[in-house]
């Protein structure tokens, strides 16, 4: 078993991340591996590593989304391309940053409700309504939420986490960590696990 | 066994279609399927989608050097990053084009000479003198060679197919084909495999 660490980069945005978050939490367990979250804001780091939304170019964007459904089938995971895509994730970017900061036992419920109606029911995370609506549904305070994502830390926690990362060779999302070795894909998941297991 | 095509959209000048490149014949024979070859001018299928070549992101840059060899070492298939890379592979490409149109049982051979100066020697391709050089030691005329990249007729067969794979949305290489079902990178080979088997 690993005594590593499996640091996920990620933002709620993206279904190669969403398909990459599937994933982590089986591979930290198969392997024993520590998983670290580190929310980071996706269009920041493609701003400052001088990288473009792949998106960007219609005949690409036409086959992730293809190859996208090709990997959910592939992991037998549910996954349908939110309708509203590209979702403006900075204030549930935030929000991560601030559960990891203030409500830690909370994270992984805020996770995991923020991937399922992004990327399962799916919810237009658009409108500032519905995802109070969301995260209220599942708990949460929702004015309690709005005023941690307002606070000056948390928002510089989230510019600090984005620039770490492109500090660190990140150009995009998923980006995966094993050591100073890095992983960009939810496609690269059998490398991090061999580097887990190495 | 499939009676299926496997069409492989490549160019000489990219590691990753090197890397699918060294997987195609062993799919296509473990399935059955019928290999199809299919040069393309890379530049060009870039210019036309607006794409853009990866390696322009220094990050990015960094990134995929350090994820071929990793895919390499997972095939056990000889790597080396040629130290002249970018290479312009124009005449390269056209001589694809013009051995599947003249001299089709030269075709695997030259296929095979030309992969094995750039990905594995590696030798410095950008330099007509040394083209020359490594396709002569392999048996081919270089005059010959000379005369059919500059025919007309083989020139036009580059842009056309270029074009072609762009119109069925291809917007990199390599790009692969299972009918109608488009697959792109060397990291997708178990989806085109499970294409040719379905």
């Amino acid at each position: 078993m690993s005594t590593k660490t499996l640091e996920f980069h990620f933002d709620f945005g993206s279904p190669a991340v969403y398909l990459a978050y599937t994933q982590v939490r089986r591979i930290a367990q198969e392997t024993g591996a520590a998983l670290v979250w580190h929310p980071i804001l996706l269009g920041g780091v493609f701003k400052a590593s001088g990288n473009t939304n792949p998106v960007g170019v219609p005949a690409k964007s036409r086959w992730i989304f293809e190859d996208m459904a090709r990997w959910a089938r592939y992991w037998g995971v549910p996954f349908v391309l939110n309708p509203h895509f590209p979702i403006n994730t900075l204030a549930l970017m935030r929000g991560a940053c601030g559960m990891l900061m203030r409500q830690p036992e909370d994270f992984e419920r805020y996770v995991d409700t923020v991937f399922h109606a992004m990327w399962v029911e799916p919810r237009n995370l658009n409108d500032p309504t519905e995802t109070m609506a969301v995260l209220t549904q599942a708990g949460f305070d929702a004015d309690a939420f709005m005023a941690m994502v307002a606070d000056p830390d948390v928002k510089a926690d989230l510019i600090a986490r984005s620039d770490a990362s492109v500090a660190r060779g990140a150009f995009g999302a998923p980006t995966l960590f094993v050591g100073e070795q890095m992983f960009f894909g939810q496609d690269r998941m059998h490398f991090v696990k061999d580097a887990l297991l190495a």
